[in-house]
C-alpha cells in the first residue's frame, strides 16, 4: 500500500497555512474528506434529491434507494446482523443521548447503577449524569491503572447483579488507550447488564465487528471518519432497540396519528423522526466504501506505526510530558510543554502549518485525574505521514526555545 | 425579474425521468439546491474543514468564523434580535421536540392546556401528545372553518388562562392555508400563553419576521429552502430560550464538568452538543443568500401566481376535488381524482416525468377531517414554471383517461 498516494484524494491537504503547507493533526477532532465523499454529496444533490420512503415518484425512490443502501452499507461495515440495526443520527453525542434518555431513563431505578470510566467523552458522561439523576439510579466509575489502562480485574469488582448499564469508551480520545470491550462485555452480561460503547475513535480506525464485541449498543459520528457532518450511527441489538423509547417525534417514524394518540413504525425507522439526513447518509456511505477500499486492517496497521514512531519522538524530547499507555493505542499522542500552556503551544505551532488541539479534549474530569487543566493532542489519519511528525517535532522543537527565552 | 433564468443553477432540474424532462412538483417535501449551495458544502470541506469552538489553529477559527457567519445570517434573515436566539437542530422535528421535551415537559402540569390545530404536520403534534401524556396537561385543538381557515373568534374561545403553549404551523403543508400568526400572538400573550410557530413551509416562502410575528418559538428545516438535508433552526425569544432546558448532553455545550455534576454553557451553545452540523450550516447560509439575492417578496409573489395558475387550472377540471382555501396561500396546491387512488394516480404522472406527492403528508388528523385516506399534492418554488403546470394538467388528463378506461 503505497499511502502517499491517498494524499491526492484530500484537497484541503494543499492549503497553506501561514505561508506554511498544512500539516493536519487534528483528526480525532474531525478528519478531512477525500473528494469521493465530496463528489458523492454534490451527485446525490445534482440527480437524486428528493425527500425519502413518502414518495412515489422516481427521484424519491432514488433518494430512498440511496438511503437505504446506506443503511446497508453501515450494517456490513459493523458485521451487523441485520440493516434494521442501524439507526442514523445526527452524531456519537445524539446517538448516546439515544439511549440514555430512550432506553435508560424509562427503566432505570433507585439502586440501580450505571458503571463508566474517568476517561469517558462528555458525550458519554453527561447523559449518564442526567439519567442517574432523574431516576434516582448510581453513577459508579471503574478506577483506572496508573498508565490510563483499565484492569479486568477491577471490571469484575466494580459490574455487579446491581449494575443494569456499563457505558465505556472504545478508544479514549485522550490517553489513546484501547479497552478491551468484548472481555467487559462477556463480564456485564453475566451480570445482566448491558454495554453502551462509544466508538468514535474506534470505528474510523480499525475494524470494529459488533457481533465479535458482542455490545448491545455502539455509537459512532461520520465526520471523524471521512464522512460529513451531522451524520453519525447508532448500532444495537434487537433485544435492546425494541426495548428503547423514541425520543424524536413527528414524521416518517410513525403508524397510526389519531388526535390524542399515536402508535409508532418498527424499528429502526420509529427511531428516525423528521426528514432523515439523506445527503449525510450518502456521504457516510462514500466514507465507508472509500474506507473499505484501504482496508480496516491496513489503515490500523498504519495508525500504529505513525503513532509509535510520534509517542517516541516525543519522549525523546526534553521537557515533554506524553500521556497514556505505551505500546499499541489509538491515532493520537497528548503531550505538553512544560510550563507552556496548551494554547499557546498550539498557536506556536499553527505559525509553522501545523494543527494540533488543544484544551480539556470534552474530558474534564480524566484532566482532573491527569493533574492537567489541559493538554496538546495530536491526532493522525492515513493521510498523515512520517514527514508530518517531523515538522511537528521541528515546529516543537523552535517553540520550546521559543517559550524557554520568553519564559527564562 | 426573468424567472426562467432561475432553472439553470440547478442541476437536477436538467434529469430526465422515463424519458421526459423532470418536472418536479415535489418542493413542499423538499426543495431542489441550487449549484450555488453545492458550491459552499464542496468549499467549505476543501478549504476550511475542521471542528468549531475548540481549536486554535487557523482551520479550526476558518470553521468556527464559517458556522458563526452562518448563525448571523439566519439572525439577519429572520430580523431577529440577536444571533443567541439561533439554535442550530437537525431540522423541524428536532426543534419543536427541543421546545416539547426542554421547555414544555419540565413546566407543564395537570390543568394546564397546549393548544394545537387539526392542520398541523405530525411534527408539531405528536410531541405535544407526549408531552401531554407525560405532565397530565390537556391537549386542545383548535376548531378549522369549513374552507381549511382558522377563525379568530374561535382562538379568541379557546385560548383562556389555563393555556400555557399555542403550538401552530403558519402555513399549512396539505390545505396551503397561512394562519393569522401575529393575531394569534396577541391573544396567546394576553392569556399568558407562548406561541410556537412550525414555519417549515412559510420560511421557505415568504418574508418571516419574527418580531413583527411576535412569536416565542420558530422552528424551519434548511431542506425545504434550498439549503442541504440534516439543519435546520429553532428561533426563540431570549427569555423562553433562557427557560428551556438541554436535551442533547455532551461536548461543545458544557461549562464545568464534574464526576457527578455539571455545568452549561449559555445560550444558544447549551442546546448544540456534540460536534456541529457545520458544513450544513454553511449550505444554508447559501441558501439564504440565494433566497435573498431573489428576495422573498419576489418568491412569495411568484409563489402565488404559480399556485394560483394551478389552482384554477385544477378546479376546471371534472372529478378533480381541490382542497384547502381559495385565495392568496402556500405555494402548493392538495387534490384527488375521483374514484382513483393518489399512488396509482402520482405512478401514473411519474410515467410523464412530473413529480407529485401521495399520500397523507405527515397529517393523519386533517385527512380525516377532509375524509380522505390520502390526497395528491403539487407544491411549487421559484424554478417552476406555468409550463410546468400545463404538463402536470396534460399528465392529470391522460391519467384520468386511463383510469376512467380502467375503472369503466
Amino acid at each position: 500500500m503505497d499511502f502517499s498516494l491517498i494524499r491526492r484524494d484530500f484537497p484541503i491537504l494543499n492549503e497553506s497555512i501561514n505561508g506554511k503547507p498544512l500539516v493536519y493533526l487534528d483528526s480525532a477532532a474531525t478528519s478531512q474528506k477525500p473528494r469521493q465523499v465530496i463528489d458523492a454529496i454534490k451527485a446525490y444533490y445534482e440527480s437524486s434529491n428528493a425527500n425519502v420512503h413518502r414518495g412515489v415518484h422516481t427521484l424519491g425512490s432514488r433518494a430512498t434507494e440511496a438511503y437505504e443502501a446506506a443503511r446497508n452499507n453501515v450494517a456490513k461495515f459493523l458485521n451487523a446482523k441485520s440493516d434494521e440495526q442501524i439507526v442514523f443520527t445526527r452524531g456519537t453525542t445524539e446517538s448516546l443521548n439515544m439511549v440514555a434518555h430512550g432506553y435508560a431513563r424509562p427503566r432505570l431505578k433507585p439502586g440501580d447503577e450505571i458503571v463508566i470510566t474517568p476517561m469517558e467523552h462528555h458525550s458519554n458522561l453527561i447523559p449518564w449524569q442526567q439519567v442517574a439523576k432523574v431516576t434516582g439510579a448510581t453513577l459508579t466509575y471503574l478506577p483506572l491503572q496508573e498508565d490510563g489502562t483499565i484492569d479486568l480485574c477491577n471490571v469484575e469488582k466494580t459490574i455487579t447483579a446491581r449494575t443494569k448499564i456499563v457505558a465505556m469508551v472504545h478508544v479514549s480520545n485522550v490517553l489513546g488507550t484501547i479497552n478491551p470491550i468484548a472481555d467487559v462485555a462477556r463480564i456485564a452480561h453475566r451480570h445482566g447488564a448491558i454495554l453502551v460503547v462509544d466508538g468514535a475513535q474506534s470505528v474510523p480506525h480499525m475494524p470494529v465487528d459488533v457481533q465479535a464485541l458482542d455490545c448491545d449498543f455502539l455509537a459512532f459520528s461520520g465526520h471523524k471518519m471521512m464522512g460529513p457532518t451531522g451524520i453519525g450511527v447508532l448500532y444495537g441489538k434487537r433485544a435492546v432497540l425494541e426495548q428503547m423509547e423514541p425520543v424524536h417525534f413527528g414524521g416518517e417514524m410513525i403508524e397510526v396519528v389519531e388526535l390524542y394518540e399515536s402508535t409508532f413504525k418498527e424499528v429502526p425507522y420509529r427511531f428516525e423522526g423528521g426528514t432523515p439526513i439523506i445527503a449525510g447518509a450518502v456521504g457516510l456511505s462514500a466514507a465507508i466504501d472509500y474506507l473499505k477500499e484501504i482496508g480496516l486492517s491496513a489503515i490500523h496497521e498504519r495508525d500504529v506505526a505513525l503513532t509509535a514512531y510520534a509517542y517516541d519522538r516525543l519522549r525523546a524530547m526534553d521537557e515533554i510530558e506524553v500521556y497514556g499507555p505505551a505500546g499499541e493505542r489509538g491515532a493520537l499522542v497528548t503531550f505538553n510543554l512544560r510550563g507552556v500552556h496548551p494554547h499557546d503551544l498550539s498557536t506556536a505551532l499553527d505559525a509553522e502549518g501545523v494543527a494540533i488541539r488543544a484544551g480539556h479534549h470534552c474530558a474534564q474530569p480524566l484532566m482532573r485525574w491527569l493533574k492537567q487543566s489541559a493538554t496538546a493532542r495530536a491526532s493522525f489519519y492515513v493521510y498523515n505521514t512520517e514527514r508530518d511528525i517531523d515538522t511537528l517535532i521541528d515546529a516543537l522543537t523552535m517553540a520550546k526555545e521559543f517559550f524557554s527565552h520568553a519564559i527564562g
